[in-house]
């Protein structure tokens, strides 16, 4: 078995703050009598009010049960199995769960109620492990033209004659053109800090407004953090605004992830719960304040010297950061509540730097092309572009770009979570026990899995190398139906892995006696259809960019994909499945994580930030849903 | 005796959360005895730390004791007596109380820190009874151009194909050039709102700025408040900035006067207790959120249809407001931290109107000629006048405005508390027992009472007109001696009334037999020399400016006597002491709550905002303290 971390192990302040909040909530400890709930194997034995839920006293304990749906008993990966009891199953266990695992005890553990003491043991847990961190290198200059702007003056000491007051003495020796805005929480501090520092300081100002006031000459740091606030993972990287060098880059899992891995779990979340929304912002500032400090214990810069951050995230993401309710972009006609950039003080925030350094969000494009993709946009500069060129961020959503200098469309569709796991028979993220990539060798199949340790399930690259081996070999056809073992196009080694099975065959890739799990690893017919409708919503979005361009697949001059998903993904098996258009696999680049250099740039020069506001008034939006042909070209996309 | 009326008995939150915040600093209840402390005449027994001092209990138990120093043992207006002890006596009691006192068991409530119980008899309390306020009326013209719009709009609603985020719609709705603001805190709660209001609403914007926004069409309600806050006084006026009426006004008496009458001793209190500042904060902010309350229910304006406050104030007072230390402003070279207005949010200010309001204060002139002389320049127009006029306002400081639309010069005499009956053997503010005006009738003296109750003390303009009756009558010649009772140009009458005490002669106003006290209301050598030196600072600082003008006394056309001790002195005794130019009474006008009317012109029109920074730009200063000519002129007023 792998090891459980229990996250409360962890240095995890976000999660301990979501935890008290929890209990604060659902918990009134005075007037009822608690349940033992004791979890397997670690042997952590908590109390619980009657009536919680596994799934809640799991995360009470500590532990973090995989979810895609977040409790809502629709994603079956909750799975645990009660020692001490037989319970009987609801619909939805009996519709996820097989009889023989029903018939183990098995149950999810978002649809047990705790209603007397529980022995359990935990299945599909998740091991953390170090978040994969994707640094790119940018191939794009970026151009030094920083907002904050740290200063060196002697403040003219005021005498009776002149009568100076100390902000206009301020202001005269910065010597600035134009009004200057002094917060309240500055003006508050200024007598006194400019006696103490004896009219000798350091004034940062970020446009017009002055940051904070340091004693003596400290011009040499100045500090910022760009985030790529991803739905699953987030990334900060410190940069020093002086040189723009990249000082260290830290990563936590988005803890969001509690209220459901997709982006939609986590609105509804907010919008059924009186306090969800205020949860699901705290547990995003919490991981930034966590990674803040990371980054400052690593590299001794002072969260203080930090005084300015920049966010690029899709358009919920930065919602529930700034608290507001994202709920309008769930349902038609899909709208944000903004698309510009948004400018608010760290302080609104609560995080842990200056308290009056800005936060700028990236501007969002649309709802659902928010401002991580204007982010790829910037960072590779594609709407500056002479070639044509698709740019792709796949994950729950595929969000496609299509254009170049002269024109640049975008869309987002909408392709399930079967990319991440979602949805699979022994589906995972891309973590540790997840066979994230397969090749043929010697007539047979081998598997990479992640952590190299013997595998739990499988993820999204994963199931694309095994479709498109399953593809090559006629183990499926274009329709996606799974051939009988006596087929004798395949390869021999192949055919045995073939399952029959009901109405229906597998593909095994790994047997029971492979895995951690006890389970084999199989392929269904099932999960090829997830996976066709998840390529297939992805390939009729670029059909329809391509028809609203009025070019068709071999125009295009270069291909970029985006994300984590990208890096990871066998382009030629991509291509093998139609996912892309299968062109020439040479102009087919992965660009990693643009969302963290396009937010770089955006922190590191003001020209930038001009340029993705102008990004946005330039990149047209196409909404799928509204789209006439979207369906017909669905339909046809889905065949392989 | 006159009605104790305890504090707490009243709806003083203000007062309230400052003893809360008190009791939670000086009483740790769990590790100390407690020791019971009964005060007298009202029976009250309350139990508090040892070492507490009498002064803090007396406030604790909800007794506002009169005190001008702030509990520094230096005005000795805090007496006390205790009835279960003898007590000795300290130095500064000594040397305050007179040996009859300390024989009867008298003691300045500070100077006693309880550590055995004590029955305690409260001798010099203050009546709390109406503020008394003036509302001027205005002799300008309030031209109506707020600052705040209130805009109905239809939104327009997003559809698929338009994508229009709500922002962008709300932006397009407003149809108004330049950038709009949309705080944090509108935009979290626009995505619900607007659809609540079925994109139908009113929106409130202060210059850039959304403030508010609203369901349907509520153009027709859109408030502010003008603050008058007086070391002494709170006045709010609620206008309708729809019209320029004034709805309603509302006065407290400024809590903040439990640390000192005076400026400084407040200013001395936030220096030396840790969070002396906060608290002064706190209290000013509770009496304006009284206010706003007050008013809020006398006119049925909800709180949050307030949109905009200025506030007039003397620079310690805005300062403290802020929550910005003043001692700069107490010390050399005076300089405050700010002379322009300030803008802040009603929220930064935990004001309890619309949090995005936002709080305007006025400009000051210097540390010593703050934002309420600046607006008495602007409610008067002085500096458009064709008249030299000489303008000003008396109290601790006098401050003086002497010019005309050619030259305006302006300065603070440092007059001390004398006008505000500190420092004067029976003085007292201007309150119920306060002998406020004196005239001959049929020879002999008759006084009238606030109240019109049997005096207890008298209050600066009594002082005033006891002087000149005393000056006129050979009580006292121009050194200020009082004369011997065999005098024979004094009436007879008068001639009694001189008390022959040791080195020198007193003037009795009141017997022990007229007086609430049993003690008889005298004029002592002591007295007069203080008035002597209150209305010298005054009289030479008018002298500095004249000559700084290179005009004469005669050459001035008018004479503006602003504040509440203008409105009711008498301004012939004022010419005959000296203490404004003895020239022509006709010139003299008394112009009231100038300060509140300064506010409310700031607070209707934005052509008076930049008008009030003109008179800032134009006003020149002249610190007193480091002019030559100062000392000398002073000696010279100081005589009658």
């Amino acid at each position: 078995m792998g090891e459980i971390l229990p996250f409360t192990s962890r240095n995890n302040t976000g999660f301990k703050a979501f935890l008290s909040g929890y209990q604060e909530t659902n918990h009134d400890v005075t007037n009822k009598t608690l349940i033992p709930v004791t979890f397997h194997p670690h042997t952590k034995t908590i109390l619980v009010q009657p009536h919680t839920t596994l799934f809640d006293a799991a995360i009470q304990a500590g532990f973090f049960l995989q979810s895609f749906c977040g409790g809502k008993g629709t994603c079956g990966k909750c799975k645990i199995k009660i020692l001490n009891h037989q319970t009987s199953h609801t619909h939805e266990e009996i519709s996820l769960l097989t009889s023989e695992e029903r018939s183990n005890g098995i149950h999810l553990a978002c649809k047990i109620n705790v209603t007397s003491p529980l022995n359990v043991e935990i299945l599909n847990y998740r091991v953390e492990d170090e978040t994969h961190i994707l640094n790119s290198h940018s191939p794009v200059n970026l151009a030094l033209d920083s907002n904050v702007e740290k200063i060196h003056v002697a403040i003219p000491e005021p005498n009776l004659k002149t009568q100076l007051a100390d902000c206009d003495a301020l202001v005269r020796a910065l010597n600035r053109p134009g009004q200057i805005n002094i917060p309240l929480a500055i003006l508050q501090s200024l007598p006194e800090k400019i006696r103490e520092y004896d009219f000798n300081a350091s004034v940062t100002i970020a446009g017009k407004h002055i940051l904070s006031i340091e004693k003596g000459d400290t011009t040499s740091r100045k500090f910022g953090i760009a985030f790529d606030l991803g739905t699953t993972t987030i990334v900060g990287t410190l940069v020093n605004l002086k040189d723009g060098e990249s000082l260290g880059i830290a990563a936590r899992r988005n803890p969001q992830t509690i209220y459901g891995a997709d982006v939609i779990s986590r609105v509804n979340h907010g919008a059924t719960h009186p306090d969800g929304l205020v949860k699901l912002q705290n547990l995003a500032i919490e991981a930034l304040n966590e990674i803040i400090n990371e980054l400052s214990e690593k590299t001794s810069v002072k969260p203080e010297e930090i005084y300015e951050i920049t966010v690029a995230s899709n358009a919920i993401m930065n919602h529930l950061l700034l608290g507001i309710n994202p709920r309008a972009i769930a349902s038609a006609p899909y709208v944000p509540a903004y698309k510009r950039s948004q400018q608010v003080t760290a302080n609104e925030l609560r995080l842990n730097v200056l308290p009056q350094a800005f936060v700028h969000t990236l501007p969002n494009i649309s709802g659902y092309v928010g401002g991580d993709i204007n982010a790829l946009i910037l960072a590779y500069e594609i709407h500056h572009s002479d070639k044509m060129t698709l740019a792709l961020d796949i994950g729950t959503n595929g969000e496609i770009v299509l254009g170049s200098k002269e024109r640049l469309l975008s869309c987002s569709a909408a392709a399930g979570p079967a990319f991440e796991g979602g949805h699979i028979s022994s589906g995972m993220r891309a973590e540790s026990g997840a066979i994230d990539q397969i090749a043929m060798v010697n007539g047979d199949l081998e598997y990479h899995v992640i952590g190299n340790v013997s595998p739990i399930g499988i993820c999204g690259t994963g199931l694309i190398d095994a479709t498109a081996i399953m593809l090559k070999n006629y183990i499926i056809d274009t329709t996606g139906r799974i051939a009988n073992p006596g087929e004798n196009s395949i390869p021999p080694a192949l055919r045995q892995r073939i399952v029959q099975h009901e109405t229906s065959n597998h593909f095994q890739l790994a047997s029971s006696n492979e895995t951690q799990t006890d389970h084999s690893i199989l392929i269904t017919k099932k999960d090829v259809r997830e996976l066709q409708l998840a390529k297939g919503a992805v390939a009729a979005g670029i059909e329809i960019l391509l028809t609203e361009m009025g070019i068709r697949e071999k125009d295009i001059e270069q291909i970029l994909i985006a994300g984590a998903f990208g890096n990871y993904i066998d382009k030629y098996n991509t291509l093998s499945i139609g996912l892309i258009p299968n062109i020439n696999p040479e102009i087919v680049k992965f660009v990693g994580n643009s969302a963290s250099l396009g937010a770089k740039k955006f922190l590191l020069s003001k020209a930038a930030r001009k340029e993705a506001h102008r990004i946005n008034d330039f990149v047209e939006y196409i909404e799928l849903s509204g789209h006439s042909a979207f369906q017909e070209k669905f339909m046809d996309a889905m065949l392989f």
